[in-house]
């Protein structure tokens, strides 16, 4: 039911969207795009063919194309920038907050970038260099600048005054200010719900939150959305290592890193990358996968090599061809399952020392469970199928080491490429196959070989 | 770099813990425990084996089970509420928020829920069947009842002065006021900054913010996780088809719908929940995955009976054996990665009609240019090995029908499995490979039977 709801809804819009293309005057496209947030363009963009995108974007307004560039995938950001003029660019920077502008300005050609940081005042170009002096996957690179900060020895009734002259001037997500004392050091928050409902002379150094501790400006963005998420926080105070107020980290920011952590590890198990280009040239698109499709071959032709070893074998008994797909596709679908699991509870964080060796026990444990109950289902049909029954008990053995070995690998290998520094989900996959595939033909061939031509 | 500093991290609270738990006193573990948020300990009880978890909820504070065990994965909670007395569970319940006890109370074995329904005055049943009145996945059953509304022809200086009198008890994730006539009707909204910035003597008809409509109670929750995305919102009223206000939705209950929706897709292309419990007794995941193996086994019994049709040409040119697993694996790798892009295209709804037909075509063409340039690798491959230049002809071209195949029915089986009503990631993996495997050994035992042997 959900699923076709949304579906229509996606239909109808992408629909009245592809109608007015089609059909409509250019100034009923345009009135419909304003009539969008940039991140709904974007998501637009996103779906629309190519040629089609990029008429859509010269209808989009200067002023929010900045925005929708930083909403789009890489793949799309890097097309449309190079599109674009050095005038429009520059324009499109415009209006940006500062964390935006830090990852906009180094997909920026140097040109353009080098305009950009002139037309800044110096106080703007400061905190951006500082927001750009951390890498973009840290909580440095996560904030922004526009913080609000008060005094601990200020009562509310002079905080509220402040607002006031401010006159609506607050910036979204603004859920909290900061107290800081005169060298900027963090010393603790002051929610504007407190600003609402405490007596108007209360001193702010009395009323302040202090247990949270403000984010170290290095934290790993992944850590910084556990903990929104775990505190269900809007905002939060970025910090250095002497306790110096840096900025704010907003939830809007924080959505985005859950949301592309998350389908980073559903895309690199196929070997594809979330910022890809679902409408990318065929060419491009050919070439990336390509790469997945040659580190696959290497692994086909080592399982075909196996195969090799008992030609003479199964010459003999052509049953041995005809069965030994079901061995190895039998410990691939077991250990990709124990390798999904894992991959899982990696990205949560919630692998570690302490909980590893009772998790491959456990997946030892349901591999070999498994193993005794499809052995015995595929031996019975191996035995009605070809009446043999020493070929049968030999692939259901085959089948037991092989559920097992599956079950191993699908739970170390990403343990130990996470040790070597690779991504686990995108080496995992293949690896897992080459080692089911091999050990799978090898177990049923050569017991074949052994006992029964 | 990012992993390694998140495993540390990780492993060390894990660390700290298992090492309490091993060598430290019930108050140290109990002191640790209750400096966590209630989503901390739900997480980390996720990562405890089965007897520890045990072990530790025992310790976990009364007042914030109930939270805890909204929290953990329906697994664990199901474990968890079997092991708890009556009295508890109605003590868990207290203090959960209306739309938290409504996910909560539907997991509560009968008895109970009719003692907490007991215990509550009537005004809060009411707001509780209100919200049960919704199925879980739509607007309606994420929404909570704790709305502040005001008049339109109320003052700032009225509303300021009646929260004042709460005296903090403003809920959290409230960035909004609602304005409603008399009869609850919902008319618009006003920021908290407002409030705080403009003129006491304004009216809020006056300032209030028309432009959000409200969300209908019916809307699916993923739907409402776009919109929140989209816009940037941190909460957003819910009204029914008559406009009347019913309650609101705030963007820690969003984030989690969006995480779910991301997870769902990865487990369940390998036949897994996202709602499994990691520790589960091995017999209940063995009974859990031999589902999948057991789907799977059919289709590789399919490939088998294939291969069989052949079983006499395979005898007369073994070389068929060793490399017809290549060409099966091949079209199942590319398959599965048209397949991939398809699913979270669809998850993030950006294909409907208007743009399928161009993305199939888009695939086809990829299928057909990577199948061309492996095509060529393999057949190069196959006649250096076995020195036949007919088979590698062959091959090759097995190699493009099969790669072309799997682009296609990576394409069109997850739109299809949804027209049926099916989850597209949870069928769509076992269909495509039964389609490039029989396809595969078809092709190239086939073309072999005509043209070699």
């Amino acid at each position: 039911m959900l699923e076709t709801t949304q579906e229509e809804q996606t239909l109808s819009r992408l629909q009245q969207f592809s109608k007015v293309l089609q059909s409509g005057t250019l100034q009923q496209l345009q009135l419909m795009l304003n009539g969008l947030f940039a991140a709904e363009i974007a998501h637009l963009l996103e779906s629309l063919p190519r040629e089609k995108r990029e008429f859509v974007w010269e209808l989009v307004e200067p002023e929010l194309q900045g925005d929708v560039l930083l909403d789009v995938n890489d793949d799309i950001r890097e097309h449309l920038i190079q599109q674009m003029e050095t005038s429009e660019l520059v324009a499109a920077t415009e209006g940006l907050e500062v964390d935006d502008l830090a990852d906009f300005i180094q997909d920026l050609p140097d040109t353009v970038m080098q305009l950009v940081l002139q037309s800044m005042d110096s106080q703007d170009r400061h905190r951006l260099e500082r927001v750009l002096s951390y890498p973009e996957d840290t909580a440095g690179g996560l904030m922004n600048t526009d913080t609000i900060t008060v005094r601990p020895n200020n009562t509310i009734d002079v905080v509220l005054r402040y607002l006031r002259r401010s006159r609506g001037n607050i910036p979204a997500m603004t859920d909290q200010l900061y107290v800081v004392d005169r060298e900027n050091h963090y010393l603790g928050q002051l929610p504007l719900t407190d600003l609402l409902t405490r007596e108007p002379s209360l001193r702010i150094g009395d009323l302040m939150n202090t247990d949270h501790q403000g984010i170290l400006a290095d934290m790993p963005d992944r850590d910084v959305a556990t903990m929104f998420e775990h505190r269900e926080l809007v905002s939060a105070p970025v910090i250095d290592e002497n306790n110096e107020l840096l900025g704010r980290i907003t939830i809007d920011d924080v959505i985005d890193v859950i949301r592309e952590d998350a389908e980073h590890s559903l895309m690199s198990m196929a070997g594809l990358s979330e910022e890809d280009d679902m409408f990318a040239p065929a060419l491009r698109s050919t070439r990336r996968r390509s790469v997945w499709l040659g580190a696959n071959l290497i692994t086909a032709l080592l399982a075909s090599w196996v195969i090799g070893l008992f030609g003479a074998t199964i010459e003999k008994l052509v049953a041995l061809a005809i069965l030994m797909p079901i061995v190895a596709s039998m410990g691939g679908i077991a250990g990709s399952q124990t390798l999904t699991l894992v991959i899982r509870a990696m990205a949560l964080g919630q692998i570690g020392i302490s909980n590893a060796g009772r998790l491959i026990a456990k997946e030892l444990t349901v591999g070999l469970l498994n193993g005794l109950v499809w052995a015995f289902v595929i031996a019975g049909v191996t035995i009605l199928w070809f009446d043999n029954v020493q070929l049968g008990i030999i692939i259901g053995a085959a089948v037991i080491v092989n559920l097992i070995t599956g079950a191993l690998a699908g739970a170390t290998i990403p343990l130990l490429l996470k040790k070597l520094g690779a991504d686990p989900a995108l080496g995992g996959g293949v690896v897992l196959t080459t080692i089911t595939d091999v050990v799978g033909f090898l177990a049923f061939l050569g017991m074949a070989a052994l006992f029964l031509v």
